[in-house]
């Protein structure tokens, strides 16, 4: 079986992502990141869904505290809280993280050529999103041009493959695709600022996910806090 | 003063590299990597060099062990002896480490954005060098095309630049250019395969360091292994 590094944050995303890379015949090596994120709790869901897949690596990694400053989502400032998926402005929010799925893609790249993989699965979406700009396709076609002139293994013909498989579905088409293959919701954090583990419900990574299940016409099983 | 990121090895070439960003104006943040390397006599000659400099901000990243793996730089096999620079194969050598000048330059991007600096200084050299892929100018090219699509400060208008002053210059180009600036070579560490701290005299490094004394008359302040 080919191997594949999917990254893997804990949410819903990126959970549906890895139930598309093993269904698309991958051995998967999972990638998580601790960089000092209010959520926590993402970590522990990333780590019980690699551990349910039964993955045969799944690496954590610390970015030390140093790396990433002045996003509300390591505790630079407060979390926007727009309440509905409507009142999410077009601005980049304060929640954006400087240069984050570069550095992700790129500690991925160095895996994939360790452990002799050419694809490589994240699940970044560019409809339902916050407008962080590496999410957008452009980005990621830039990203595997570069990726593919960095490596020993690209230069001897093995090309590397960025898989982006949620970039143009909404996010009901992202939930409706991961019942499909089983994915337990329950078992995911999205929320950027939980309360005592409980999500908050007014991010917008909560509004985008609660307006998906709503859509999706699916029962949403997150853990609200009690208001 | 402008801020830059400066990559810091504590190698003869990032050395020479933060000397010209310093001549440039910039009040320097200097990165080290520990990533398991044999060498880790560098990182100490790293972190005395940012000191020396009396950089504001010297910071060092650990990178996992799972990151990289197969390269005989991080012990996965012998570090290669060619003698001299003639000796020097075409082929990439085994001391590759996996989409490491990727990970890097990344690295330096998320502090870069960080800190509100707009340029990056990277001590690489296309002539005088082992055939790195990561060390060519379309790799660094494409780097700095993919940055400029990652990050909110670009979206914003503010580009970034990656410098990579040495790219083009030969060994004894960028020893001259060094002790104008005030260099103390002495201070630094290129061994691949060290024997107590001193150079072995034989790998890609101390063979390509040493002809560059050579050609650039300059002395050789090197500590080499006794015979």
């Amino acid at each position: 079986m080919p191997k594949a590094v999917v990254l893997i944050s804990g949410g819903l995303d990126s959970t549906t992502c890895l139930a598309l890379a093993r269904h698309d015949g991958f051995d998967v090596v999972g990638l998580t990141f601790a960089y000092g994120q209010r959520h926590t709790c993402e970590l522990t869901c990333a780590c019980e869904i690699a551990k349910s897949a039964g993955l045969a690596k799944h690496i954590v990694i610390e970015i030390p505290r140093d790396v990433f400053a002045g996003s509300a989502l390591v505790g630079d400032g407060e979390v926007p809280k727009p309440g509905t998926v409507d009142a999410i402005g077009d601005e980049i929010p304060t929640t954006y993280v400087p240069a984050r799925n570069t550095l992700f893609l790129s500690y991925a790249l160095a895996v994939a050529e360790s452990v002799a993989a050419q694809d490589i699965y994240i699940g970044i979406n560019a409809l339902d999103y916050s407008g962080y700009p590496d999410c957008r396709p452009e980005f990621l076609e830039a990203f595997e041009t570069m990726a593919n002139l960095a490596t020993k293994a690209a230069v001897e013909g093995q090309r590397l493959r960025i898989h982006a498989p949620l970039l143009q579905l909404t996010k009901a088409q992202i939930i409706q695709r991961g019942i499909e293959l089983g994915v337990d919701y329950g078992a995911t954090h999205s929320c950027y600022d939980p309360i005592a583990g409980f999500a908050c419900g007014a991010c917008d990574s909560c509004v985008l996910r609660s307006k998906g299940f709503e859509d999706a016409a699916v029962p949403d099983p997150t853990r609200y806090a009690p208001e």
